[in-house]
């Protein structure tokens, strides 16, 4: 009972975010659970003591757990530890971090970011290298670390060894390597390989953790897996504001997903979706599939028009107002029946172009 | 079904925060309501929509709203629009802003605060003065808003007449006011008015309103009362990293709460709790209660050995190790019975003392 | 008579940079003539209360002055006011704001740069465009500046044509424009004009007007050409750490500069010297000038060889250790034996290579 | 000869400030000698080379030393490395880092001030107390460094032993300890120490050691005296816009300062004069000495109207509007006719009342 009503329609889908969807049901279930009682607040419950065992399956034992609201919030948190006052991340031009948080790295911490253009999202060595350089010349903002998107924000995936060759060429630069994990799941989905393959086994030295994108309400994490070189995250937490106070109903959330296999189920369904997806629109004459599909995104070029017509029939993002690439991203909740029918109606628009 | 487990015991409580006690069940059913389906992702969804109308029933028209995730952020967003980047901020010396969010006023957002000392948490036109001058002087960050807390950090009430003196001195200097509401309910249910009459209509101009230590599981309100003067909070929302993705699941806990009278009851309830735990303690031998029981807080000098014995039965706070005061801490889901029994256990243990 | 001793040799000089040079012998004067006696600090002294009218005289009448320290004081200062919070600057990938400035631009005042490759160190209206998009949307830092350098870090400079097609760029899209003018007398003495064709004239927004390159003992200042839109300067000058006790050292030296033609008789000589090099070094087997001399700087590719054997002979910069460029700067004691020695100095290695 | 032309009556002298004093003729002609030739920018220079054997001779050899602009700049630089991105540093809430920054260290460098009353511009290890608390609870802004200023903002003078017992404090619970010494050769001169007894010698760990207040033509110097502690100031100056490119002259200008006695000349001077001022107004009627005089600084109660008249005729600060106190400083250039004529005018004016 409550004096709130229900707003909108369940049974509506569409393909603009997987932040569109709503809560996995098993998570929703896991808050009821963790509820009722008091708990010691900002941090010191129960669920959250648990949450090293939870994350130490899949991280190993030296990794330690951080919950935090938001992606944003965990990349300001991750980040700083990585960065000396003067420092500088290198990160891709499409990064996160570089083009959706309105600024917050440099605003909130003063982080400089170099950013590179990439061909596909990912970082290289070589690209690395156009901004790795000037240790020691005090008139260059020092470059301290390499950010990745893990998968990246333009659905393709690294695979662990180029991972590895990035984590390899930036400590042997005395750099540190954070992963964006927003939708790490889905990578470690795509690859069929445990999460820790593509990160504590690789060399990365911290990461940000995504559980909303997965189903969850909301949280995310900061995961240290470098104890040596990423320290204080505690403070760093609470003076970004991103130490929640209930912080079991963050914890309890993360143990739903990863206690078992539901990170895996929900990142595996989606990344299917996306495949179904771009098998069903290959063929469509006039449809141009821009970039792998590898994770649960799909990129596409359309003719305009049709882009327009379609979104008034399904949501999606157009990704580049410039070359009209859209993106599809598909969720833990699609269901083979919207790639379908989506897929349906591309063609549809398509065959009045 | 999920793969967490219960890991507490959910009828252990105690008195040490609001923060500590879980989800009203009411909220709880709201969040279920609010899932299925895709919902446009950062405040574009229908529950969001429809939040200014629920705020407005008791901030008045004017008044817009914006869901961020916890009480520090929503000062840090509240406040940054009341000052240029050389601005300054009035506020106690025990103000949250202050003491208490390991100076993300500063850190996040180059705030100065002038604090001042006060006897019951309360600003009044005389302490604001202490620093209200100095405007035009470039070697002084100029004083640009005054912020108080309402229900203060030491339990205390401002009256309506208090705030609109406070408003009128801020206006007049040409200084803007923030409430740092997150005990707002329990401010109104003690002066037994509605949320407007110490808000909207005594001038404040912006304000955060408080959930999650009124039985939410997350969420707190920037609420713009005086939309001439404070602008952009999107803009400083997302860059402050308080843009929740799936703001349905926020939005609607506060229509839940908000959209009846579950705000009202809940903090009632807890005020009368600490009135109920004031009258049982005021007649025990070595019990001083030292300041006033106006919201849901009760401060006691207790002997120091009774606190430790004490602290070992029920869990609370030492609130100043200097002078042995203690904070005892009522919620929405303290019982008579958990009053009564702490009680008897004060009784019993400064018998012993 | 001081404790001082001469520690050098007045004698020598280099191509490194025209930072390297000394002062002036007419603003050293100047210095002396401006002692004695008290004059109010922190700019209330005769001097600066005169800086306007001289400034005047090249900005026209409506242009304010502020004397600040250097030249990364001077891009701090005049860049904040173009910016809310949450915005942005586009500025060319080469600008001493991004890579020379130790990230002063992000740290110490939040700003985001997009930065965007060029093939001569100026900005376009189509380059500009790479990053002129996004606003109203949230997510992205918003574009709200465009940061140009004059003379450009490369040597090149800007047409009036050119920064008035920037202006009205930028401002038909809401963003106001900053030139860093570090070497802004050098530009205009290239392009023959007075220094309000291309700033006032053309539309430009706020200046860093640089002193200590062209022959000050230190000091730059920001111009405000456009009261309208830039503000506040007073405030963010000394909260930025920029604003000068003793003011009446820093302005007496703009007077001595630019008072008279001290400005333009200084920059057209270094620009002499520079195109005087270029003549001696253009026919020389080997020596590739590899952009345009327009100003006091020539870029040039040389043998690795010959770079580290003639760097032990005359002072200059290696300017990119991967293609081996190297640049040579003239300053306004640059002598023609100077360059006629340097330039048989190459001649010299270079058959040697 | 300089386009230049004197604005100013090189006799005309007052009280308001030692900052309204010129430069000393042995600073001006040290700037001359280092003039002529190219030396390298931004601290490669033969002067600044020399610098650390200058500060050597006053403060051990372990003493580097930073030149810098400003004592703005001087501050943020030196508290920055003591301080953790979640640290706060305690200060006097008369401490200019506190009230005449404009709010520079919060808004540049993210600092945190826990400010306490003091009686006379002194902290102690019991008013250090009030806030030294709270290390290891992330909920508070980790209490890190403690900053005194000596000479402080109210004339008044720390001895060695009360430095000595404030570093030991400090040290013990693990915070650092800087020093505003703006005005530190007056405390010097005033205890007739070396400079090194009230600094290196009784554990200080960085020091703003002032020059402009005491006769330069601008410059400070950030002088690290515990290197172990106190580490990266090279990035932190860059940083901050506080590295002087022509750093020559700022360096030789500390060379005629502390090479020979200039600077304890000139401090003693300017002590001895604020002692005649004392004695000559000491017992003129309805003229109270507020403070004790021990540096530069007298403070004393006049009737407002009496200020008023005093005013029109001598330059000097209301420092106080609410209780009618006034500054008269002295500086290296007050002259004894100069005392004599003022004290007179007092007299005069004080007669009148």
């Amino acid at each position: 009972m409550t004096d709130a009503v229900r707003r909108h329609d369940p049974a509506a889908r569409g393909f603009a975010s997987d932040n569109n969807a709503g809560v996995h049901p098993e998570v929703l279930a896991a808050l009821a659970l963790a509820n009722g009682g008091h708990q010691i607040a900002y941090g010191g419950d129960d669920y959250t003591a648990n949450l090293r065992d939870v994350f130490g399956l899949h991280f190993g034992e030296r990794a330690s757990v951080y919950p935090v609201f938001n992606g944003t919030g965990a990349n300001i948190v991750a980040l700083q530890p990585l960065l000396p006052r003067w420092g500088a991340v290198i990160a891709a031009d499409s990064a996160h971090i570089n083009v959706d948080e309105c600024g917050a790295p440099e605003k909130l911490a003063g982080i400089k970011i170099y950013s590179v253009a990439t061909p596909d999202g990912k970082l290289t060595p070589e690209l690395i290298d156009r901004h790795a350089y000037g240790w020691g010349d005090e008139h260059r903002a020092q470059p301290s670390a390499v950010s990745i998107t893990q998968s990246t924000e333009l659905g393709t995936v690294y695979t662990a060894d180029e991972i590895h060759a990035i984590c390899e060429h930036a400590h042997e630069r005395g750099m540190l390597v954070h992963v964006d994990g927003s939708r790490l799941a889905n990578a470690a989905a795509s690859l069929g390989v445990p999460l820790r393959d593509i990160t504590t086994d690789v060399g990365v030295d911290v990461l940000s953790f995504g559980g909303t994108k997965n189903g969850l309400l909301f949280g995310e994490c900061v995961v240290v897996l470098n104890p040596e070189a990423v320290r204080d995250i505690v403070y760093l937490r609470k003076m970004s504001a991103q130490l929640a106070s209930k912080m079991r109903f963050v914890s309890v959330q993360f143990e739903a997903l990863l206690g078992g296999d539901l990170w895996l189920r929900s990142a595996s369904h989606a990344n299917a979706m996306a495949k179904r997806l771009e098998a069903a629109v290959r063929d469509i004459d006039g449809v141009r599939l821009v970039r792998p599909v590898q994770a649960n995104a799909v990129f596409a070029m359309l003719p305009p028009p049709v882009t327009e017509r379609l979104r008034k029939r399904h949501r999606f993002y157009l990704w580049d107002e410039h070359t009209g690439e859209v993106r599809w991203m598909c969720a833990f909740d699609t269901t083979e029946d919207d790639i379908d029918s989506f897929a349906d109606a591309i063609a549809d628009e398509m065959s009045r172009a």
